[in-house]
């Protein structure tokens, strides 16, 4: 199966976007109403580009949410579970975002931007108008909008050599998830040390989207030496690495605690963030499914899945596979699945229903790796 | 520039999704977190079975919000500047959505399902996430949720016979936007009639997602004798008729009363809904821009437009031109554009800066006719 995706107005393009179309872009997916990048035509190079050496994507469709006025703090605290009572400059932290009964419906980075403004780096949900949602309600003082911000990810064991070659050598202190202001020949940008991936990297924020074609142009120079090339979010990798996809890996009842992100939840605080009561309740009542790894038998998989494929275990179905690879590093087929709590401790005996056909398999841990 | 779109479980597949498959669709947009079809190879045939004969779309990413409990209604009301005074079962009513600062953010069709439910049919933005907001920032009590009903569109003059055909002449009697509930061979659905053309038709709101392949066989069998075919909602009939395409047609900064629908606002009403204020001040200063058509001179456009156009008149950028095609029927090159209202009263004298060069052009009033 192999389809074009119609172009219009409704969904916008990148800053980036002419820049990805000359470097050779053949696949795009969409995301928060952004076209973004899927593939340049050769996954196997993208995906040891990002192994091995530096990769840069176009993932500007990671759009900002900022809250902004006397109230931000206190709508970003309603918001999510994690406590931010110790929220400081230049620290970005991953906040799970609940709605009432305790589903996870976004999980974004939030950045302190200012004294009195938070952004929430967001995944493909329009977490814009659950904001100022809440906000109306409560009658919060605080401004929802999205700015114009658009990252541009640098992935893989070699970039933070690139980026320092940019922006020089400051940038090898800044911790994970820490950010800081720079300006790069003219252009604004937030330096940050973040992305999709678990080999390492930065996200420049651009901070002035006229600017997309010539920044690009600087970061693929800037990487020439290291071998830079084109990417995106990697299919492969990001199972590997068991990072959550929300809206693939989660339905519309995946609560914080099964999808293993139970230490961002601070119950105890007194903040009465949105979904508390239905997340104590949850806990008390202990998870009935988890978030983990699948390890599937048989021929490498011929390519990865379209859509979610059911599992089986004793002849039941305990839930789904969300997205599927073969590993070329670990030379295994690999899922990440969210399965009844009783087949994810199993020893084996699942059943992949996958495509091109029944799948025996076996579930582990995330992220994957040999030996386990 | 052809682009291939990436497959994969974040974005949902519609119930009609393999049938459009095997019916030989080649291009899919999103809308809603889901695939929708946007052609079958002959945009030229699928206009025509439109204007002339019946069309069956795959519009299932049209995704219903249904609000449910004592607050229900409460909710809706609050959530649209329409007078909702008089809402009756079995009659559907467009219902502008505004933000705080008044900027329309969807135009759903509200259907009052029961007592206590109201669906939203919704554009492409996440009112599920809005309408919650709302509801838990003002503790009401309502739930919701996203039902499981994927309308089928069948369009054009011909609809009726084919849907009179299914399911008995009494369809006959439905009004634009009623409907009613009803059973097809087992199959449960709403018949609606309404959809996103001004040809006619009607809507089959499949409840139950697993029979979406069985509706579809039967819709095409029945169609069989009136010449159905495959289509999408239609780029060039909806440019002709003016109908409204949100975050197409609009941006961050879009009125009702400068999109034309000032007659859905009721300021005097004594609900408090969202966007008040904002739009009681708007009206008093009066808008700044009109929605309206735009007919540019020379040869036929070579395809759609990919983004929005920029709009000068006398040399400053009045606004711009969202959708553009070149209407067959007309024979003009014609496009909706949201401009400056000095530029949308003007005789003439406006440029467009089309993908093909500057195109010189003159505004009229929606939808366009031929005379005007």
């Amino acid at each position: 199966m192999s389809f074009g995706i119609a172009l219009g107005p409704r969904i916008r393009k990148s800053p980036f976007f002419n820049s990805t179309v000359t470097t050779g872009v053949t696949h795009f997916t969409t995301y928060n109403h952004m076209y973004m990048p899927v593939t340049y035509g050769d996954l196997a190079a993208e995906y040891d580009r990002l192994i091995h050496g530096v990769s840069m994507w176009d993932v500007a469709a990671e759009r900002q949410v900022s809250l902004k006025g006397p109230d931000a703090l206190t709508l970003a605290r309603l918001l999510t579970p994690r406590n931010l009572s110790s929220l400081t400059w230049g620290v970005g932290k991953y906040v799970p975002i609940c709605n009432s009964i305790g589903t996870l419906i976004n999980d974004p980075v939030l950045l302190r931007i200012d004294e009195d403004e938070v952004w929430l780096s967001i995944a493909d949900t329009d977490m814009k108008y659950w904001a100022e949602g809440v906000a109306i309600g409560l009658g919060l003082d605080v401004r929802v909008t999205e700015p114009d911000a658009s990252p541009l990810a640098i992935q893989g064991p070699k970039a933070e050599d690139v980026v320092a070659s940019l922006f020089g050598d400051w940038v090898r202190d800044i911790k994970y998830f820490g950010f800081r202001d720079a300006v790069l020949d003219g252009i604004p940008l937030l330096v940050a040390r973040s992305g999709w991936s678990k080999q390492g990297g930065f996200e420049l924020y651009l901070l002035d989207g006229s600017r997309g074609d010539t920044l690009w142009q600087k970061v693929a120079e800037a990487g020439q030496p290291y071998g830079i090339g084109p990417g995106a979010p990697n299919y492969i990798e990001r199972v590997e690495s068991g990072l959550i996809s929300v809206g693939a890996d989660t339905d519309d009842h995946s609560n914080p605690f099964e999808m293993g992100l139970g230490k961002f939840v601070d119950l105890e605080q007194d903040v009465d963030f949105i979904g508390k009561d239905a997340l104590r309740k949850i806990r008390a009542e202990g998870v009935k499914r988890r978030f983990c790894g699948v390890i599937m038998d048989g021929a490498p998989l011929a390519s990865t899945n379209s859509h979610p494929w059911r599992i089986m275990h004793n002849g039941v179905d305990v839930g789904f596979a969300s997205a599927a690879a073969y590993s070329p590093r670990l030379e295994w087929n690999i899922a990440t699945a969210l399965i009844a709590v009783e087949a994810a401790d199993a020893d084996g005996g699942l059943v992949v229903l996958s495509d091109d056909g029944e799948r025996h398999a076996r579930p582990t841990s995330l992220p994957f790796r040999k030996g386990t």
